[in-house]
């Protein structure tokens, strides 16, 4: 490819409304452009980029015995109305209604397409296990779509789904499956992806793991333990909470006039905010009504620990002006109106001389006693861990949170889809037996975006060379001297009759400018043809990462010479991310795992 | 790929609904599964097959300049609005509305998308010629969608868009496209497309060709001229009539009461068709309203030709109930209400003594003389051309009508987007200029459909090797016994290592079965290892079109031996490949390019 020819342009300049270094790259470098909100055009260096990532994933699922297929991108309604997720997720889901009024939604997953798919064609346990995956477009209709690929509404995902005879089969091949993703990210030039302990949220199932590409920007919070080895998500993670022990004291009905949040409240009274009872009000997003939920005055409610325990998608409650029952400010477990769910997190159980609403305006009540005052309560862990808290795993205090980046997921999902939408299969026994299945994600977007951010200087991306758009950059420094075009152009010839992946920049352009442009493309090598270099008899050869600079004996005659060179270079660079990758392989799984 | 393995089943049994050798063999052989009207999942084989037609595409769009990009399926109405047809393109177009209210479309073609990824960045005639171009699902909301991947709702397509600064460079580039697609049909095993003059429909522009397998399933009418090498759709040929002379007549009110058809009407009065002027009505789809188009009584009228004239989409008129000045059954074009938009065919054009409606319910007029009595008529050509009508080339009567598969289209577009969309560049000399596009499609899956109707026996696909899911299958029958398995795993081995594609039929299953499942699935060579090909030393090899039949050794010890055969045959299977492309690319275009 020539740079001439090549459509998108480069700039010095950083877009205002970039704020992370992949976005910026992305934007400057002429591999991303916007078309509406969390939706992108790619021009062909990213295409390039985006396909070598596709190629590797095709590769790993093909070695776990992955077979590609295609789901459809629209899917009628009635196929999720099978599962129940029709009703159960909200706007998230776009939704259309063809011209033949018939409802229609656009693919975010492809779990009841995947079952719908083979649901006939798997009758017998002869039949398992078996994995088909896909590589296709999703939307979702993401209501924070913000920092380029990163998190998008439109997006290339790969999903897998496998489906198995019994749990130990699953597990195993969820294994494998975790660590093709290992080879995938490494492979990617991700080599220290984490792999936490996940909410499953809408899929269904139990246990399911996320891939973090661990970095400041990242908008999950993981939180680790720094005494053993516990990773998990946040919004994962069980939250253990120690009870301070207070003296019981009669319940008291206090007059707090205009009082209506817990700050408010805990100042007032010149209480901590573990004397409180906070309320937090969502409602569901299937019918509207409210659920309230009660948590320590010091504890944030998880709204996707409360999403899992309710079984059911949530909104934050918004007063309607009808009558609820809900006195807004001053919600109290005690004598709430009985009509109302309620959720009570495991931060307020033994919990004594709390100060909570009084359900009536301008009132609370002090010294609430959990166990006497409500002495019927369920407790469910609906609360966020907290920095410094305590880990679950190994009990000691001190918790950690970082940045997490979610570049891949993995879930155990049971029978919830193949139960739903009867498919059933006829075990060597003769009886009927639902199958359980897996199903595994990467978005392809959002990979390229974190090797962005994971391989850059200041200049811009340093691609790693299993991904990189080019693998060799020409730099044709004066071009209009006749030596040089000459030069460069049978160096162009050679290294692409070599079968080497080469960009050529062949323009009428100052070095700076040139080379400004090289770096924001980032090929892995950078060759400098110019008439300085051509007079020493050489031309000038430069890693992308600056862990290499040369001259190379230059003969116009013997350009495959320097194709052989570059040809070992490549091979080289290649063999050190196949050891990154074993490396990976035979690490430990974490306890998170 | 081991057959136990392989989802997707296979069946004896025709399934009802498949009236096409393609359908019934993608539904029979496990290839497609149906999810919704026109929209279908792709099993392994399938995919196999689309992903190499995708393989080709590439590998011919590069080698003419092309630059692989990606547009999303989801764009906003705005940017639809910006070139006027998010109004002018009916229910074919899907349309929803996000969570913030802002309308969407999903893509049907990405003209649009095209210039705004390059608007800012090709502002020079130095960035001009380029060529873009995607692989990737559109959705088109088609109300006739049948006969498997013919005709679908959702579909996988390759769209390029080239950008010039004049037409003659676009010319010049339209000719090289036409010829990469030559190459890439005949690659896929498509060796006689017709080139056709066509439509350019709702694309705008005005020259275009589709390339058309033509055969008897298609939808498409072709009119091809045995006299010379006229070829074109029938609805973008131009018509060319010839007037009876009939004497001049008095305009006559007739009494025709409940003569509401033409052909009641010719048979009434005992006319021949050609005699009359038949009324034909439809309505803007913008805004409802009706639009009059009157052809001789023998001819019908195109509405693809009609929309080109009127330049906005149609559709049959559906009588409101309002006042709108049309009587039904009785509309004439003499003495009709003015405000009522009117189209006269060229068929008309110096017609004397016809018989038309006369704007009253139960009369006609006859004796109407087109010069005579509307003498200010401006006649347009939007009467479909008809069999042994006139060679529009060379004027000779007798054309032909067969049917076609449109299996790519070409389009120049001109500066109908650039100029809409405001995309301009500065020219040498210092002028800004819209630049002029021309725009290419292929939809991957009706030309995988085609090659399966194209390459059939009775039994199954006959996969061209450069398309097949697998170049090889191995059947070993009998697998329960020792020395089968050993030498069909040994085989199946060997064959992998040297990068063959094979599928290995591990089942233990009937001959019967496995022979006609792998005529169902296709593969170009099949290998028998039986107790019997063993015990005379050998494995039976045999090409699935039947053009060979050979016996060959067959040593465990040297099954690479075995693998070389197979390397040198698929080679030479390419080889007569790559001459037919020779051959295609040695065709001069015939007259309708």
């Amino acid at each position: 490819m020539k740079v001439s020819r090549l459509i998108g342009s480069r700039t010095k300049e950083t877009p205002q409304d970039c704020q992370t270094a992949n976005h910026i790259f992305m934007v400057r470098g002429g591999y991303i452009r916007n078309v509406a909100a969390g939706i992108f055009s790619l021009y062909n260096p990213m295409r390039r980029v985006t396909q070598k990532i596709e190629r590797i994933i095709r590769e790993e699922m093909d070695a776990i015995d992955g077979q590609e297929v295609l789901f459809p991108v629209v899917m009628p309604a009635t196929l999720w109305q099978a599962s129940g997720r029709y009703d159960a997720i909200g706007s998230e889901m776009a939704r259309f209604t063809d011209r033949n009024g018939a409802k229609n939604v656009l693919g975010m997953t492809h779990e009841e397409a995947s079952v719908h798919l083979v649901r006939d064609v798997a009758q017998s346990y002869q039949n398992f296990p078996f994995m088909i995956y896909q590589i296709q477009t999703k939307f979702r209709d993401e209501p924070r779509s913000r920092g380029g690929l990163m998190r998008v509404r439109e997006f290339t995902m790969k999903d897998a789904y496998s489906f198995h005879t019994d749990w130990d089969d699953l597990t195993e091949y969820y294994n494998r499956c975790l660590q093709a993703y290992r080879r995938i990210f490494a492979r990617a030039g991700l080599a220290d992806v984490a792999v936490v302990q996940a909410d499953s949220g809408m899929m269904g199932g139990s246990i399911s793991h996320e891939f973090m590409y661990l970095s400041p920007i990242g908008e999950d919070k993981i939180i680790k333990c720094p005494f053993c080895d516990f990773i998990s998500n946040l919004e994962a993670a069980e939250t253990i909470v120690r009870q301070t022990s207070r003296p019981e004291m009669p319940l008291t009905k206090i007059h707090t006039p205009d009082i209506k949040t817990i700050r408010a409240l805990g100042d007032s009274l010149g209480l901590q905010d573990d004397s409180l009872m906070k309320a937090v009000v969502y409602s569901r997003v299937a019918d509207g009504t409210p659920i309230v939920v009660f948590v320590r005055g010091d504890m944030e409610v998880s709204e996707t620990k409360l999403r899992n325990h309710i079984g059911t998608d949530i909104v934050p409650y918004e007063e309607t002006g009808t009558h609820s029952g809900i006195v807004a400010g001053f919600i109290g477990a005690v004598g709430l109106d009985s009509g109302i769910t309620c959720v009570l997190d495991r931060s307020l159980q033994g919990a004594t001389n709390l100060v909570g609403g009084a359900n009536e305006i301008d009132y609370h009540i002090s010294g609430i006693s959990m166990a006497r005052d409500l002495p019927n309560a369920v407790y469910a862990d609906v609360a966020k861990a907290v920095e410094d808290g305590i880990c679950p795993a190994c009990r000691k205090e001190g918790l950690g949170i970082t940045g997490g980046v979610e570049v891949g997921n993995i879930f155990q999902l049971g029978d919830k889809y193949t139960k739903a939408m009867k498919m059933q299969y006829l075990d060597n026994a003769g009886e009927l037996q639902y199958p359980i299945m897996g199903c595994y994600g990467i978005g392809v977007g959002r990979l390229a975006a974190s090797v962005l951010e994971e391989h850059h200087d200041d200049y811009g991306p340093i691609w790693p060379i299993e991904i990189a758009p080019w693998q060799v950059a020409i730099c044709a420094l004066n071009i209009k001297t006749d030596a040089v075009k000459t030069a460069a152009d049978a160096l162009y010839q050679s290294l692409a009759e070599s079968g080497i992946e080469v960009l050529y920049d062949d323009r009428e352009v100052s070095a700076g400018v040139m080379f400004s442009d090289a770096d924001l493309l980032g090929c892995p090598l950078r060759l400098v043809v110019s008439p300085k270099t051509l007079a020493r008899g050489a031309i000038e050869v430069i890693a992308r990462d600056k862990s290499y600079k040369a001259d190379l004996d230059f003969d116009a005659t013997k350009t495959n010479e320097i194709a052989a060179w570059v040809t070992k270079w490549i091979a080289e660079a290649r063999k050190q991310t196949r050891e990154q990758v074993k490396k990976q392989a035979n690490l430990q799984p974490n306890s998170g795992e």
